[in-house]
């Protein structure tokens, strides 16, 4: 058997292109979060991975392109994280906000692509197009979680779970907003602190 | 004296600096709100305003020092608006988050600006330190709100002023994220709805 396998031709090596297409976008990912919009550029994203910008233009246009293909990887590291939690328990909404507010260095990453993406949404129909696809998906997960709740007996029976969702999504949002710019004030005591405040309407 | 005013020497036309910067701010501001970020170049602000780029040059320096005025002229008219405001009522919160949520045009070009400016302000530490002092302005404002409230007997004596003032500036600045990207989604009724599910907490 070994000789057997000694006298195999040898495979050309294949490229797994989903895997460089991820490797590229995560490396992209951190030069936006640590030197902004300005660079986001194919030439700075080739540098940082090895490649030559030939080939990262194979997978990506353009910075645009690559811009949203970054978006959409942040989305779903947070899909990955509030499906995990809700899995385990479709009523844990401590759980799942926890997995969007930024925490830590990991989901602060996230928040940062976020706020590049939506600085360049102001103006950009497509981009503003899969913005407002986001957050209505971000409005069903909530609202999946406060009719779990609703059935489970944790919530009056005429709770509006529409209008509560669209009620946590801002929250957090806006939590995010102030806290990953300024992440001394905002420890994650102080965010959960913020969430016990409006205990009420959970 | 007709004559003796006809008599005048011409006093040579002075150019109001101030006026000017302005009004170069206010043009750039319709151009982020259209064309978004890329679309701000000091060659592009030169040509709607009329001017050569050797002026607009003159007041600002470069593109970053144009979005950074650009800036605080929102936040400058979003605070004209609750000064207003509160000048009639200091406990007139509801006044207060009308004049911040983006309810018309003017309100959410004000936001299309600042978002903007949090996608630059991910990695330039300047802009960042400023995203840090307006959102300290904001919370100081929404606390001067609630102590008012309490005071006048609105609120139980034991509200903790400073968390509410983070909770409202967050319900805001995420309703806004949501809202601005999708306003046929987020008719001012539905903007006030959501306020108003979290009426517990005024």
């Amino acid at each position: 058997m070994a000789a057997h396998t000694n006298m195999r031709l040898p495979v050309p090596r294949q490229v797994d292109h989903n895997k460089r297409r991820a490797e590229v976008v995560e490396i992209a990912t951190d030069l936006i979060a640590e030197g902004g919009l300005d660079a986001l550029t194919v030439r700075n994203v080739a540098k940082a991975a090895g490649y030559s910008t030939a080939i990262v233009s194979h997978y990506f246009a353009d910075k645009r392109e690559l811009l949203f293909h970054i978006y959409r990887a942040a989305v779903a590291r947070a899909g990955a994280r509030t499906a995990a939690i809700l899995a385990a328990d479709p009523c844990d909404l401590d759980g799942c906000i926890d997995a969007l507010l930024p925490l830590d260095d990991e989901r602060c990453r996230d928040w940062q692509i976020w706020f590049a993406f939506w600085g360049m949404a102001v103006a950009d129909p497509d981009f503003a197009a899969e913005q407002r696809a986001r957050v209505t998906d971000a409005q069903a997960l909530f609202k999946s979680i406060f009719e779990a709740r609703r059935r489970a007996g944790l919530l009056p029976p005429d709770t509006d779970c529409e209008i509560r969702a669209r009620l946590w999504v801002s929250l957090i949002d806006g939590l995010a907003v102030q806290a990953v710019f300024d992440r001394a004030d905002w420890p994650p005591e102080r965010q959960r602190r913020i969430i016990d405040e409006a205990i009420g309407q959970r």
